[in-house]
C-alpha cells in the first residue's frame, strides 16, 4: 500500500482519548488502584490503617501516592484538632465516582486472572 | 492506642484483593490502556495501524506491550500467510471483556478530568 493510501486508511482508525488515557494511568500507577479501593471500602482512614491494608507498600511510597491523589482531587486530607491531632484520608466525590469502574475491573479480575497464562510475570 | 488494640482494629479493615491489584496495574501500565482501547474500537489491526492510533508511543514500546499482552492472554497475534505476510493483533475474549470497565473509566474521565486540579502534573 502506498504511503498516501496508508495515511488515508489510518485516518479512519480509532485514536485514543487523552482523558481516558490520563484516567487509566492515574489509577494504574503503582499502588494507586489499591489505595483507592481500600478507601472505597473503609471510608475515612488514618495513614496507619491504609498502610496496614496494603502491607506491601512502603510508608514513603504511600505518603507520595496520597499527596498525588490529594493534588489531583481524588482524596481529601482532614486534620482533626487534638490532642492528639489525627489526620484522616477520604475519597472526594471525584474519588468515590471511580467505584463503578473499579467494580467492573474487580469482576474482570476474578473472572479472568485466576486461569490466565502469566509468562510475562 | 496500644499496639494490640491497633492490631485488633486493623483486623477489621479492608484489605486489597490481589487479583484486582494485578488487573488495575495490568491495564494501567504505561500505554497498555490506550492500546487495549484502540483494539476494542478497531478490531484486528496491524502494528502500523495501532502505532498510528497512539502516535506518542514508540514502536519499540508498542512491540514490548503487545508481547506482554499476548503473554497474558489479552491479545492474540494472527499471521496471515502471504505474500505479503500480514500480522494482525486482536483482543481475545479475555481482552474484550475489559470493555465494561474501560467504558466506566472513560465516563469517569469525561466527567471529572476536564475540571480537576492537576498540580501534580
Amino acid at each position: 500500500m502506498s504511503a498516501r493510501a496508508q495515511e488515508a486508511q489510518a485516518g479512519a482508525l480509532p485514536s485514543c482519548c487523552p482523558l481516558y488515557h490520563e484516567a487509566v494511568e492515574l489509577i494504574g500507577r503503582r499502588w494507586t488502584g489499591a489505595i483507592v479501593e481500600v478507601l472505597l471500602q473503609g471510608g475515612a482512614l488514618r495513614f496507619s490503617e491504609i498502610a496496614h491494608a496494603v502491607p506491601e507498600l512502603s510508608d514513603r511510597l504511600l505518603s507520595e501516592r496520597l499527596k498525588d491523589l490529594e493534588a489531583r482531587g481524588v482524596v481529601s486530607r482532614q486534620v482533626e484538632p487534638g490532642p492528639p491531632i489525627r489526620v484522616r484520608y477520604e475519597l472526594t466525590d471525584m474519588g468515590r465516582s471511580l467505584e463503578p469502574a473499579l467494580t467492573e475491573l474487580k469482576a474482570w479480575a476474578r473472572r479472568w486472572l485466576d486461569a490466565a497464562p502469566r509468562r510475562a510475570n
